[in-house]
């Protein structure tokens, strides 16, 4: 029986929205979900502002199984996702000891000032997560993860709380290129393939670059031999069209 | 007088959800619509699901100036994006004889199958955005923009559609390297100077390699008298702290 585990990722940084910073965080963390069993439905990237992250957190957090956010847990003044974490969930925040603990690994006695405390201010009833490379942790409340936004750390945060997580079957996928047949000839045929078996999903990606238009398809689905039968018949599809192929 | 004009993007797409396509549309178009003055303040990423779509582009379309969209306008089955807004906007869609027309300067009479036709359906009332590359056209509907997901050709159709826009005031921003001060060391004084003055926004993004942590602080605003200011007091606010100058 394929079970479902839904997620969603919030991206909190306006460097993102400015384009400052390219977010180096979304397909990582897509691609991590997808494989151990997650299904990853929506993304939502939003500014350094209290109203607007307390309003995803909670559209977000009560729509998937789980929430993972990434950014605004440093030390400096445009890092609030702990206050609206908190707020989020209407608990009270406050200089969490062990996350206390943990900074005092990193800073001797007069470095932990007021700013690099703002690291220790965690929501009330929260878990924490273990930076091992700059320990100013994230943490957990509910069903949300609160993770920094610089990619390495995020990443080995994401491998501390993945064994935490309850997965579900893992989606199973098959690429097919399409060498040089265009979507316009496959389309039809393809969508009588996708229609035939609503446990497969199958998407065509065209790309483009110097080289030309390329075509890929994908058949994705969790029952594996479903995604078999499905990816049989659009080789055989392709292998039909290839016969009266036209470069256009 | 700083006007603002505000704007959403909205990635349709299940490919980016499972990581199997890395997103490169969303730090283009920040950069692109800061840089011509347009406030770019939220983005989503929902898979090709008709509902979901439609929930997007009606929340985003009346909360934003703009609502720019990519992905799902291409022949295949798992294109919806076109129907998914004449539903979101209550309006009929059809062939749109304009957008036939497009496609028949690529494709031969005989080539313009049923599923080529599909990339010629056009809600009712759109306008067409050209696309040069390989003519399927996108379309404005109300302050919505649908573009193509494939980055080459979602590029040439932003820059079709810049010219139409209004635009505000340019953000203006001014970098400034923390060159090795920790963040945790400017971070009270950096607040500050936030504070001091409600035009600027300051930012402190830590990135980190394999040759260590580095901080850069961006002062941002549409005034530039004040951005300069606040940028100067940052200036100075470092040099202080250099004097006591701290590795960790």
């Amino acid at each position: 029986m394929a079970v479902s585990v839904t997620a969603a990722l919030l991206i909190i940084g306006d460097e993102i929205l400015t384009g400052r910073t390219k977010d180096k965080n979304i397909g990582y963390v897509a691609e991590y979900l997808t494989g151990i069993g997650i299904d990853l439905r929506e993304v939502r990237i939003v500014p350094d502002v209290e109203a607007e992250i307390v309003a995803a957190v909670n559209a977000l957090r009560q729509r998937y199984t789980y929430l993972f956010t990434t950014g605004g847990i440093g030390p400096t003044h445009d890092d609030i996702t702990a206050d609206s974490m908190a707020k989020a969930f209407g608990v009270g925040i406050g200089h969490d000891p062990r996350a206390v603990a943990m900074l005092q690994e990193r800073y001797q006695p007069g470095e932990l000032n007021e700013a690099r405390m703002r690291m220790a201010r965690i929501p009330d009833g929260a878990d924490l997560i273990e930076n091992p490379i700059s320990k100013a942790p994230g943490f957990r409340i509910g069903n949300v993860f609160v993770m920094a936004g610089v990619p390495a750390i995020m990443q080995v945060m994401l491998d501390s709380i993945a064994p935490t997580l309850e997965t579900g079957a893992k989606m199973i996928s098959r690429l097919i290129e399409a060498e040089g047949i265009p979507e316009g000839h496959y389309a039809e045929g393809l969508a009588a393939i996708a229609a035939a078996d609503e446990r497969v999903s199958i998407g065509s990606y065209p790309s483009f670059s110097a080289s030309g238009f390329r075509n890929q398809i994908v058949v994705r689905g969790k029952d594996a031999a479903a995604v078999e039968a499905a990816a049989e018949a659009v080789i055989q599809l392709l292998a039909r069209l290839k016969g009266d192929r036209n470069p256009l």
